[in-house]
């Protein structure tokens, strides 16, 4: 059944996610801070706006994936934004990542308008955004979820409905911490093994196949190793999305010191001028820590 | 071809191990501090002996597997031990997990009466050690790893020489300090997605297949979310482990910064009675230190 879409944000990953959406037959509005984003689009078919609630006016379902808390306030809430245009009945759907209680909050202004929201954050990258891969993690209700769905298929594959409004921004922030920590993990172990004297590549290769392996330690102690930090993801994104994990365990009163010395090494990292890194850049700071060079 | 081996330390893991190094057809000369330990062995064939010195005397390849550090040391070079009876030629295995920089020192001394040493610690787990499916890590000589080998490939499956001796043990060190961490990590998210009101299930479901994936958010994630510790690994024996990671960093001079706070978690888990529990139990300390209670 094809939809009328609204997408906002055509970034590196809105981008390709959004001609994905077209890709399912889909009719697609949509608007971008900077014009020329909107190029692509336009090209395979999108009508651009001049303005998120333009958008909103023309889409029963409004895609944002934008960069932080306060832009998808203003994106949705601010002048000419989404709660300008929606109509009632209308889903706003936003892939951003951002705090999960400011999502709860949004969630229940949009609803006073009789607007919709989910909140279904992404992870799986540049790649999985151009193959429709990602991994989606979706908070709000389970009907609109389920009328969401074939959308989220275009463009994704793992697509998991966690909880209610916020839980989805929940997950994302799970998710980092566990990547950031396990990251943390294998830095510490291959540099005491470079320390010890010891090949820090076949130290990897034993441990590969147990219960030390991870996804992190095939791709990151990859990088590592080959102190190749290519993104991947920048150390910039991960230290904003820490940023989030790390505000929104002060507001709930919930200690996560494992978080918080990871969330360190990131600082220390944008602070040396890493920040288009690979996040596998931790083990530099690990490393500079004890005195120990790059290679 | 048969051999005539040599098993000192029978216990829950060693038991096994022994038993399926008989079943590759070799001769087992054995020795247990507690002498009923040997009873299954006997019961399969083998030979029970007074002494290490004695089943060093009969033995080509004497394999150890103890405690800890001085109890490596005391089965070696104590009274009795294995350097009283070994031939020059013969080899001593060492599977327990100890110290990096002591196992160098061990393999020193016995170079000297020309005896070869290989640390081979192992991970897996009594079940790994049960259905012959053990990681084993290996320090020592090329010529003397590719010597032993067969043998070791009566008892697991992944088997990677990591370097000159001392290497198998840095790479089980290494092999400590990811895994806790990580269970740190899963801990810290686990926790964080509960205080948030999320279904951390649903949480650890939709982390699965992604970048967050590891064999801990599977094994130990699942442990954590039943509050289920039956072991698996004992908190007790992961404590004594990084105990021997955290010595041998202060004696390399190398900061591992995450390592430490499990470490210290570990301990808490110790004072708290745990040291049975499975070493998932971090997240315990993890919730009681933001007044969460065990469910």
């Amino acid at each position: 059944m094809t939809m009328n879409i609204g997408f906002i944000g055509p970034g590196i990953m809105g981008g390709p996610m959004a001609l994905n959406l077209m890709k399912g037959g889909h009719k697609l509005w949509g608007y971008a801070r900077r014009p020329e984003a909107m190029k692509k689009l336009v090209d395979a078919g999108a009508t651009a706006c001049a303005s998120a609630a333009e958008v909103a006016k023309n889409a029963d379902v409004i895609f944002l994936i934008v960069s932080d808390t306060p832009d998808v306030e203003s994106v949705i809430f601010g002048e000419n934004g989404i709660a300008k245009g929606a109509r009632s009945g209308s889903v706003v759907v936003d892939m951003s990542t951002i705090s999960p209680t400011a999502t709860k909050v949004f969630a229940e202004r949009l609803a006073k308008q009789g607007v919709e929201m989910l909140d279904a954050p992404v992870s799986g990258g540049e790649g999985g955004a151009i193959s429709g891969t990602l991994s989606i993690m979706v908070g709000g209700k389970a009907k609109v979820f389920e009328q969401v769905k074939p959308l989220f298929e275009c463009m994704g594959k793992n697509i998991v409905r966690v909880g209610e409004n916020g839980a989805g921004q929940v997950a994302k922030a799970c998710n980092q911490i566990v990547v950031a920590v396990t990251i943390e993990a294998v830095s510490e172990a291959l540099t005491f093994a470079q320390r010890n004297g010891a090949d820090a590549a076949k130290v990897r290769e034993a441990l590969m196949g147990g219960f030390a392996g991870s996804k992190v330690m095939e791709v990151h102690g990859k990088r590592m190793l080959d102190n190749d930090f290519k993104p991947g993801f920048k150390v910039g994104l991960h230290q904003k999305d820490m940023r989030i994990v790390m505000e929104t365990a002060h507001q709930l009163g919930v200690a996560l010191p494992a978080a918080a010395l990871v969330t360190q090494n990131l600082n220390a990292l944008m602070g040396t001028g890493d920040s288009e890194l690979d996040s596998a850049a931790v083990v530099k700071v690990v490393k500079r820590m004890s005195g120990m060079g790059d290679t």
